[in-house]
């Protein structure tokens, strides 16, 4: 595997990332390609499902660079499914209009139906996205690869989709842990493969999505949180040493600090409701913080986002840090207040 | 308003709650009554709708004691739903196959067309069903009351029902706190005068459920689950200064502490992600905790549940404790397994 030559740091993003204070911190959004911007819904129009969307080079490199014309973020993050993977493993993968919907998969017979060879192969749409967004961003603009952490993607794969209580999905780990830990180890080999074509690809940065990462108590959370995610990053900090891992573990609540100390990120994205005070002084001074600005004031905007916006900046801004929301943009914000965060951002604090 | 007498400390429950470690802790379980039990789905059928339901004393109650005349829980809390209290200001409550929906509140007019003034004897039967199932129940076994937190039925209340990303009750209490505030004003008052009339009815403990809690940022948990919280324990504190109230603030993380601390609850109750030992160090030294097994684990059963029932208990056991679970008992458990977690419990660890 050879990796990409890495990127002199002229980029903000990659500065505040490697532990460099910016006064004005680089900016993106989590979920900032998407429902809410109507060149998006005109662009997704054109492909018949989700899945296809995503897998075609052409529309999904225009995806991901929308939100960087319209508004100048200092990152791309490349428009693509964090269940793209298990369907590359084999499993059916369909998006309605509850949201996605995976054959689940069931205790017996487990991975078996999965198979790691060919999968990245099913993938090369995604690596394609990369060159071509990359090709066309600003010389300052990072662009962010990603994949779905494997604690996260197997509550999907067996759940089924979304979940209210996690029921399949921790029932099978506690009950069967060694056999549970055979998706854990396929989805993690399967990780470092896809983030490493990703950054072979031209990715600057990837982040870990582990959306469920706040579900699991204290010693599930070390066997399927901390100990997959460390692998990964050991896997691509020694093929790709210049590359920066975000990692975000939404919801670890009392968690985040191992999380951060533990897994060997560059970078913790935090949630909505990580406090400012303890993300400063427990997190910051270990390792660049990015976040968290709650994804209702782009609804709320005025005076309320543009106050919120300042706290944010003067809690965090006095070490590495990367302005993001706490969540994805949700769909009904209005693009205005997007540009007005923009413009919020666009200088030092005074 | 006149107190009940309080109970000589005679229950195991009371007993712990006040903050005397017990060799054998006393239990119950959240949502013990319910539909995993098959006595209750025979008896839910007798009535139409799940409110007509609650509202009924006879058939409350004998759901009140089904699971602890099965299993023999040290409590029972009695059956009700939190959004009796909406329903009773005179917002319009149904309840479908997808759960509670309300007619949701805007705004604008906000709590215009909600009274306090009558509420409390459209809950009159829920004080009956208290009465009913206090004269019916052991003599060691408490009887526990309840009501959802003002910021949880707030957020029924503005969404309409559950949701996911909170949008428009965040976005009502960022633009507009203090309009925001009489809504939270209102369900503290009306949270004070229900509980207080539970308690004056025959209820020995009283838990708030503030089950969205987990999803504030730190300024708006001091405003919406700290401050109506301490407010409620001060006035019932007041009231009735012999019973004890257990707090329940659902994924508050990293401010689970500044709750136990600042709220003025008796004890805490802990989701299924605290960590062991942070509740132990942090919370167990100031103050009674109870929890925290995840639900979960009352479906996988065996020595797995068998293994985790030791672990918590001998984490927990040697300071004040409530045995719970650290979510409500989830449809789809086996009742054997109750039994099980039952008989795990009725001795002493060794």
């Amino acid at each position: 595997m050879t990796g990409a030559q890495p990127e002199p740091l002229t980029k903000p993003l990659l500065r505040a990332l490697r532990g460099e204070r910016r006064r004005r911190p680089p900016w993106w959004l989590m979920r900032q390609a998407g429902r809410y911007l109507p060149e998006y819904r005109a662009l997704r129009a054109q492909a018949r499902d989700f899945v296809d969307f995503c897998l075609n080079p052409a529309l999904a490199a225009e995806a991901t660079l929308q939100p960087v014309r319209r508004f100048g973020m200092d990152a791309a993050i490349i428009f693509a499914d964090i269940l793209l993977v298990p369907q590359a493993l084999g499993q059916k993968l369909t998006f309605g209009d509850d949201g996605p919907r995976l054959q689940p998969l069931d205790e017996t017979p487990g991975i078996q139906g999965l198979r790691l060879e060919g999968a990245m192969s099913h993938l090369d749409p995604v690596c394609e996205t990369i060159r071509r967004s990359r090709a066309a961003l600003p010389d300052e603009t990072a662009l962010i690869g990603f994949a779905g952490a494997p604690w996260t993607v197997a509550t999907y794969m067996v759940e089924g989709g979304g979940s209210r209580d996690f029921g399949r999905v921790k029932s099978w780990a506690y009950r069967d842990p060694s056999g549970f830990q055979a998706l854990i180890d396929l989805l993690t080999e399967a990780t470092i493969a896809y983030l490493s074509a990703q950054i072979s690809a031209g990715a600057e940065v990837v982040q870990l999505f582990d959306s469920w990462a706040g579900v699991l108590p204290e010693e599930g959370f070390e066997r399927w949180v901390i100990a997959p995610t460390r692998r990964i990053t050991a896997a691509l900090s020694e093929y790709f040493p210049a590359i920066p891992i975000i990692g975000f573990p939404r919801g670890a609540g009392l968690l985040y600090e191992r999380y951060a100390i533990e897994t060997g990120v560059s970078a913790v994205s935090l949630d909505t409701v990580v406090p400012k005070g303890f993300a400063r002084e427990r997190l910051q001074s270990r390792l660049a913080v990015q976040g968290n600005l709650d994804p209702v004031l782009l609804i709320t905007g005025g005076e309320t986002l543009e106050r919120a916006v300042i706290e944010l900046r003067t809690a965090l801004g006095g070490g590495p840090f990367v302005f993001n929301l706490g969540h994805g943009v949700l769909p009904q914000t209005p693009p205005e207040n997007v540009a007005m965060l923009a413009q919020l951002l666009s200088k030092p604090l005074d």
